[in-house]
C-alpha cells in the first residue's frame, strides 16, 4: 500500500465515523421518539469526539507528511486530498478534544434551550447560554489562528480562503444598490395576491415531490420527509435525503424549500464515487452548497419558464389556482416584501438579512457587543437595513438556531450562495444556448449535466473561489447577482 | 473516580457505538433507501469493529483487573458489571480483530445473497456462502472456547451457561408429547375458519398500534414501522422501536407479531434507568428475552380473556369480524396445522422447528452434515418430525435468515423462550389471583407491574437459568409448558 493509500484508508474512518452521526441527525429530526433524545445526545457527542480525535491526532499528522514527501509525483486529486486533510489538521490541532467536546455539548444545550425562548420570545432565557457560546467561540478564533481578524478563523470552516474584510466589500455594493432598488419596486405595480387557502398539506407534500423529480432528484438514492426545518444530509454515497415542511396558508414556502434543499441534494447526489470517503466527497464550501440551492430554488424556481411548464402540476395538487396563468403565479411567487424574518425574504431583501448578521457577529467576536444588549441592536440594526422593527424577539434576534449552535461565520454562506448562483447561471445560459426554452418544456436536464460536469463532479478539490473562476472565468462578483435582480424584479413589478 | 466508575466509564464507548450501530441497522430496514445499502454496510462493519476492539483491548482486561481487586467491598450491581464484561472479554479476546471484521463481512455478503436465493428458492446459489459461513463459525467455536461441545461456545453468545447436552434433555420429553398431542388435535373438533379478505393492511396497522398500547407499549419512547420482518431494537434508554408487516389475507399473522413485539420491547423499555450503558441494561439472554415475546403473543394474545376484552376492537378495525364472537375468533387464532414454516408455526408444532434445527446445526458444527446435502436433510427431518415436506427451498432450508447471518446458536432461544415463558406465566398466576379478570378487562398492568419489577428491573444483572429460578422457583424446565399446551390446546379442540 502506498502512502496515499494509507491516508485514505485512515481519514475513510472520520468519513464513517460522520457518517453515522449524520444518520444520528437525520433520525433526530425526522422519527426519533422525543424521550430519546438524552442518548441521542450522547452518541452524537461520541461519534464526533471520535471523529475529531482521528483528525487533531498526530498519526494523521505523520501519515500526512509521508504522502506530502511523495507528492511530486501525485495525481491532482491526490494533491487535493493531501491539501485538505493538512488544511483540517492543521487548523484543529490546537484544539483541545476536551475543549472540542465541551464546545459541542455547550451548543447541544444552548440549541435546546434557544428552542424553548424562541417558542416564549424570551431573550433573557437564552442570554446566559449564548453568552457561553460566544465565549467558547471567540477561544476556538484564537486557538485555530487568523491573519487579520479572528473572524476569519470562523470564516475558514464554512468558506476556505474568505476574509471578513473581503466580504464588506461585496456587501457595500449591494447595500447600495438593493436599498435603491427596493425603494423603486415601491412605484412599481405589485403582483397579484394568490389565492385563499388552507392548502391541504398531503397536497403540497406530492407538490414537492413532483418538483424534485422534475429537477433529476434520485429516490432511490435519498428519500423526502417531513421536518420542523428542511435540511439535506448526505449520508455516505447513494443516500443523501432531504427533509420539508409545508405551511397551511402559503403554498410556495414548502415548495420553494423544497426546491432549494433539491439543490443542495442534487450536488451530492452528483459527487463523483471515486471520491466516495475521502473527503473530498462534499461540496467545495458552505457558500457553493447554497449556490446550487439558490439556483434551483430562485434562478429556476422563480423564473417565468419554470411557472409556463410547472403551472400544471400546481393546479393539478391546489386546485385553489386554477384559472391563475402562469405568469401571474410567476409574479405572485416574486413577490418583494421587507419581512423581519430571514427564511421568508425575497430576493431582494435577502442578503441585507445577511449583511446585518455579519455586522453583529463582528462586533461580538470582536468583543464590541454584549450579549445583553444584542435584542437592541438588532431592532436597530433591522430598522437601518429594511426600514422594520420586528414584532418580538421571537421574530428577531431568537429566529435563527445558527448561533446557539455555534456556527457564527456561517450566515454569509447565503449571501455567496446567492452571488455565486448568479454567476454560474449567467455561465451556464452562455452555455447552454436554449437553457430557457428547455426549462420552459420541463427539460432540466441540460442545465443539470452542465452543473454536475461544471461544479459537482468536482467535489471539494478546488478551493471555492478558484472552482467559481474556473467555471465562471471570474472570481467572487456581486455584479451578474445585481445585474439579474435589477432586470428581473423590475420586470415582475412592470418597472 | 474509583475503579468502577473508570469500568463504567469505559463500557459506556462501546455500548455508545452498538447503540449507533443499532440506529443504522433499524435504518436499513425501515427508510434507508436502496442505493444507500453499500455505504451503510460500511458504516456498521466500522462502528461493530472499533466497538470489538474496545471489548478485547488490553485496556478492558486492566481495568477489569482493578475493579475485581476491590470487589469484595463492591454492590451485587458492582460484581454482576464485573462478571458480565469479564466473561465478554475473556471470551473473545481470542477473535483477532481481522478474523471478526472478516465474520461480520462475509456475513453481511451471505445475507445479501441469502435474500436473492429465498426470493429464486435457489439453495445452490445460496450453498458456496453459507459453506464460508459454517467454517468461519466452526472456527471462532474453536478460539471461544468450550468444555464439551464446540456448540457450546456460540450457545454462550446467545444463552449463558447453556449447553448442547442440555438442550438435548429438554427437546426430548418436548418431542416425546408433542408429537402425540398432534395426532390427537387431529381427532378433535378444528376451530372456526376465519372470514375471507383482503384485509387492508392500514387498518391492520392501527389494530397493531392499539394492541401495543393496550400491553403498555411507550410510544413517547419508541415508534411503530413497517419492515419486511418485525423487529424491535433499543437504541439507548427512551428509544426501542418496533417494526412490523402485515398480510393481507392473514389479519392474525401481523396482530400477533406486533404483540410479539411488543413483549419484546416492553421488555426494554422496562430496563432501569440505572443500567442504562452499563452493558447490563438489556435481557437477561436471548431465551428470556424471547419469553417476554412469546408470553405477550400466545399467553396472552392467544388466550380467550384477551379476545373478551379485545375483540371489539377487531371488529371496529376489521368489519370482516362482525358476526363472529370472542369464543370463535380465539379458537381461529388457536388453529394447529404443521407447515413447513416456522414463523407460521403455532404453539404446539414451534419447538418441532426448533428442534430440527438444533439437530442439523449440531451436524453442521460437528462436520457431519456438509453445507451440500443441508437441502436433503432437511426435508428428510421435516418428514420426520412434522410429517410433512416443503414444496420448495424457499419454503424449507432457505426460510430463515439466521444462518446466513452466522447466527448457529440462536435457534433455541426461540424454544427456551416458550418454555421460560410458560414458567413465568405459571407463577404471574400464582402472584396475581385475579390476573385473567384482569385480562378480560383490558387491564395488562397488574401482569405488567408483575414482569416490570421481576424480570425486566435486573437487566442482565443474573445468569438467566438464575433469573428463571428466582422468579418462579426453578430452573429451566420443559413441564409447566407441556402442561399449559395439553390443557389449552385439548379446550380449542374440544377433547
Amino acid at each position: 500500500m502506498n502512502h496515499i493509500d494509507r491516508l485514505k484508508e485512515y481519514v475513510r474512518e472520520i468519513r464513517e465515523l460522520e457518517a453515522a452521526a449524520a444518520l444520528a441527525h437525520w433520525d433526530q429530526r425526522t422519527y426519533m421518539p422525543p424521550r430519546g433524545l438524552e442518548a441521542r445526545v450522547r452518541v452524537v457527542g461520541r461519534l464526533e469526539r471520535l471523529a475529531f480525535e482521528r483528525l487533531v491526532s498526530p498519526k494523521l499528522d505523520r501519515l500526512l507528511k509521508e504522502a506530502e514527501a511523495g507528492l511530486d509525483v501525485g495525481s491532482e486529486l491526490d494533491r487535493a486530498l493531501v491539501r485538505y486533510w493538512r488544511r483540517e489538521h492543521d487548523r484543529k490541532k490546537a484544539i483541545p478534544p476536551d475543549l472540542y467536546q465541551k464546545f459541542v455539548e455547550t451548543c447541544s444545550r444552548a440549541e435546546a434551550i434557544w428552542e424553548q425562548a424562541k417558542l416564549r420570545s424570551d431573550f433573557a432565557m437564552f442570554a446566559p447560554h449564548l453568552g457561553e457560546v460566544v465565549e467558547l467561540v471567540r477561544k476556538l478564533a484564537e486557538l485555530l489562528g487568523y491573519e487579520e481578524h479572528p473572524y476569519d478563523a470562523l470564516l475558514e470552516e464554512y468558506e476556505p480562503g474568505m476574509r471578513a474584510s473581503r466580504l464588506k466589500e461585496v456587501i457595500e455594493p449591494l447595500r447600495a444598490e438593493l436599498v435603491p432598488l427596493l425603494q423603486r419596486l415601491e412605484e412599481g405595480s405589485p403582483p397579484p395576491a394568490r389565492p385563499v387557502g388552507p392548502f391541504p398539506i398531503p397536497a403540497q407534500r406530492a407538490l414537492a415531490r413532483k418538483a424534485l423529480e422534475l429537477i433529476g432528484y434520485d429516490y432511490s438514492a435519498g428519500r423526502l420527509d417531513d421536518s420542523v426545518h428542511p435540511f439535506t444530509i448526505g449520508l455516505g454515497p447513494g443516500d443523501v435525503r432531504v427533509t420539508n415542511r409545508y405551511s397551511e396558508v402559503d403554498p410556495f414556502s414548502g415548495l420553494f424549500a423544497a426546491l432549494h434543499e433539491g439543490g443542495h441534494a442534487l450536488y451530492d447526489q452528483g459527487l463523483p464515487p471515486e471520491l466516495a470517503w475521502t473527503g473530498l466527497d462534499s461540496g467545495a464550501s458552505f457558500g457553493v452548497h447554497e449556490s446550487q440551492s439558490r439556483l434551483w430554488e430562485n434562478q429556476i424556481g422563480r423564473s417565468l419558464p419554470f411557472w409556463q411548464f410547472f403551472h400544471r402540476h400546481l393546479v393539478e395538487h391546489l386546485p385553489a389556482f386554477e384559472g391563475t396563468g402562469p405568469e401571474e403565479v410567476w409574479r405572485t411567487a416574486c413577490e418583494v416584501r421587507p419581512s423581519p424574518v430571514r427564511v421568508e425574504a425575497d430576493e431582494v431583501t435577502y442578503n441585507l438579512h445577511i449583511a446585518l448578521r455579519f455586522e453583529l457577529e463582528l462586533e461580538l467576536i470582536e468583543g464590541r457587543l454584549s450579549v445583553e444588549r444584542l435584542p437592541e441592536r438588532w431592532n436597530q440594526a433591522m430598522e437601518s437595513y429594511l426600514g422594520i422593527v420586528p414584532p418580538d424577539d421571537a421574530r428577531g434576534v431568537l429566529q435563527d438556531v445558527h448561533w446557539s449552535g455555534g456556527m457564527f461565520g456561517y450566515f454569509p454562506s447565503y449571501m455567496l450562495g446567492n452571488l455565486y448562483a448568479a454567476q454560474l447561471m449567467a455561465a451556464a445560459q452562455r452555455a447552454i444556448p436554449d437553457l430557457w426554452d428547455k426549462v420552459a418544456s420541463g427539460d432540466m436536464r441540460p442545465l443539470l449535466s452542465w452543473l454536475r460536469e461544471e461544479v459537482h463532479a468536482r467535489g471539494r478539490i478546488y478551493p471555492p473561489e478558484e472552482l467559481i473562476r474556473k467555471v465562471t472565468g471570474e472570481g467572487l462578483s456581486p455584479k451578474p447577482f445585481l445585474d439579474y435582480v435589477k432586470v428581473k424584479y423590475e420586470e415582475v413589478y412592470r418597472l
